[in-house]
């Protein structure tokens, strides 16, 4: 198939091309006929007139049919140029139309400002319009940039399990999976386990992992499948060593999405994320909650949240804030604790335009004091015998941190439900189609 | 922490400098003590002597702590320079040992050949050795080059769930998952439907999914929870044209990897993969079972993938060759067959080595066709009616392949088991440790 793609149409002016491409909008108007046609590559203009039997083949075509169309490439008239739309000075002259698939009548206007149901029940057909291709365009984009980010900075790719023997977290909602030989395995709930183990391995590591939480949530923030972009390294000073990197990686990604997608955030009406000249600003927990005028509680409420983002952004230009210092007790068994500065630990959040989207610390890197403290938290050494390996022969002092993908696209494009960033998002009603439905 | 890299060190000599790192190797001769070190950039000698306080902590140090080290970096005489060993014309003159970590005795030697299962219960610790960094190095640049290819060649990356209502590829053995309120999912069998119901949405796509297999095999090439590269396209003549984009992949993974990674190889004894000048060979099924005077089956048996490799490699210089027209009812259910083409299906399998790396075929791509053969395999369409959405409203004709990135790195090097080229390898018997120990 000699396919020109739509993208291209500017250099053939005057040329016959064929493209491969989807009716993106069709318009009968008796004895001519308009379409948009949309590739991957974007879109165009098409007209039939003048040619009974094409126009025959147009008439049989509506939104979503997949055609072969052969067409010559016209300049518009000056005063028929749209400015700045793609293809706005060009249209293509169709001398013949294959239809390769047939579609049936769309169920609802693809342009409509559709429900939330609307849009999962239909996913197949709803991600094919310009918001949702935009929003995951910028999603592979991020995942992209985050990680040639991590690779420039010495950091080395690996494949986490997503079936585990235990639970790493030891305390968040498991999901539990029959495997062989009537034992039961568990669903990961992080990769952050391996992470360490590979830490010792690599000393600079990271993962893409799907991970998985029974949580029995249902807000805007939570799904039951996510995806984590998960890095670890060995040989800090710190928590704030492994802030340094993530902030780096941050604006990387934020930089290199922006240079790409420029256009996916003008169809979501997104704004480019605010980036301080200087660091991002770093609170204490407790520091945040005196600005605003808070109680000191263990951690922030979601509104908390959101109001000490607002105030970043005023008082420091930023859409991005650190929170550091949290209770150790509220923090993963891992977390490190400094003597001297007990009872807070060495984990902090990153929050960005009002949601927690990354979640860190340095770790306890001694296998007596890891011990201690899985038994402390009530737990069994026994059970994690083989992630305490990497600690019996030599871990460095060590962090690292974890970023929802999902979260981190919702807040780059200002979408208000996590869902919606989520090609086919998982919770307690849905896999899917809705799971009663789904189990008849 | 002022830390140089190792593999940095040869710039500083004459210097005082600070390494964070591993002890290698450990010798004590009394009044000297030699230690190779360490970290994630490469190895260098380092010396004590004259030091008496820095002796007496030397004198602690066993492979595997984890030290800072303050030292003067030496050019060696000229006699004692080892050409071709990274740092081999230096040596650390050690003046401080500070221990970050202890390490217990390592329970064997990490260099001797160790059996498969000494190697997978102790898998944190033999992570560590030179063989298994550099399988894991290999297959993260091997990841890193096929994903760029992939997106060099107009593909979107996209994240496929790991929890599925259904079995994709309706056969395959399925872990099954306890879901909320009594709900049973599945482990996805392969991103297959969700592949080409994003080729609707991107027409060119591709996810890097973690796939889960319950069958009961205890081979050399099975596990349980592998690692796909997976990709689709649209507006394809038939599945020539997806076996091309492979071969650029390929050749692209290849180059880079060898360019970057020709140090792997050598520690693994493995040669680099032989690529043709030309297209990889190609053969049909009948074909290659003429070749080998083989009696004509659905399937090559695994000694005849062997055996038709070598035949490639004789004959083509190639250790890639493409196998097509497999019978259609051997092939999963959305495999095409052309009408003129029948009982043969346009589904093909590329083997490296000896071994299927990877299966594809051009799909069916129109509606009715597809509920037709679903029906026709003794499977309910009212399953599917979620990912028959794509087709109700419009699908090009496409095709796509996966390749499994355990085997690709298996055979890339030449290894034996396709387990020790899995990191954390699950299987029958073992998640981690042995599954009888695991559920004490």
């Amino acid at each position: 198939m000699q396919r020109t793609l739509i993208g291209a149409l500017g250099q053939h002016t005057g040329k016959e091309v064929t493209i491969g491409a989807w009716v993106d909008v069709a318009r009968d108007q008796g004895k001519m006929a308009f379409f948009d046609f949309r590739d991957r590559s974007g879109k165009v203009q098409g007209i039939v007139f003048g040619k009974p039997e094409v126009l025959e083949a147009a008439k049989r075509l509506r939104a979503e049919c997949v055609v072969l169309v052969i067409g010559i490439v016209n300049k518009r008239p000056e005063k028929m140029v749209k400015v700045d739309v793609q293809n706005g000075d060009i249209e293509l002259e169709i001398t013949s139309i294959e239809i390769l698939a047939e579609a049936e009548a769309l169920p609802f206007d693809l342009d409509a400002d559709l429900n939330l149901e609307t849009l999962l029940d239909y996913r197949p057909l709803t991600l094919r319009r310009e918001r949702e291709r935009a929003i995951f365009s910028v999603q592979a984009a991020i995942l992209q940039a985050y990680r040639n980010s991590l690779i420039g900075q010495g950091f080395t790719e690996f494949q986490a399990p997503a079936l585990v023997g235990s639970d790493a977290e030891g305390g968040a909602e498991v999901f539990k999976v029959e495997y062989f030989d009537d034992h039961t395995a568990n669903l990961a709930t992080s990769p952050q386990l391996y992470k360490q183990i590979m830490t010792g391995v690599f000393e600079r590591v990271f993962t893409i992992a799907r991970i998985f939480r029974a949580e029995k949530s249902a807000t805007t923030r939570h799904i039951s499948e996510l995806t984590q972009m998960d890095f670890e390294m060995g040989f800090i000073e710190n928590e704030f060593d492994v802030m340094k990197v993530l902030e780096q990686i941050i604006r990387d990604t934020v930089t290199s999405v922006m240079e790409s997608h420029a256009d996916s955030f003008k169809t979501l009406g997104a704004d480019t994320p605010l980036i301080p000249k200087k660091s991002f600003p770093i609170l204490t927990l407790r520091e945040a909650q005196k600005i605003l005028g808070a109680a000191e509680e263990p951690d922030l409420e979601p509104e908390q949240e959101r109001a000490i983002c607002e105030w970043a952004k005023k008082e420091h230009g930023s859409d991005f804030i650190f929170i550091t210092k949290f209770p150790t007790t509220k923090r993963a068994f891992y977390t490190y604790e400094a003597p001297d500065e007990a009872p807070y630990s060495r984990g902090f959040d990153l929050l960005f335009r009002g949601l927690e989207i990354n979640s860190g610390a340095q770790r306890i890197h001694k296998y007596d004091e890891l011990v201690q403290r899985i038994e402390s938290r009530g737990m069994d050494p026994k059970k994690f015998s083989f992630y305490l390996q990497a600690f019996k022969y030599g871990m460095p002092p060590h962090g690292g941190c974890s970023t929802g993908l999902e979260r981190f696209t919702m807040k780059m494009l200002d979408i208000p439900n996590v869902k919606e960033a989520t090609l086919f998002p998982r919770d307690m009603h849905r896999i899917d189609t809705l799971l009663s439905k789904t189990d008849e």
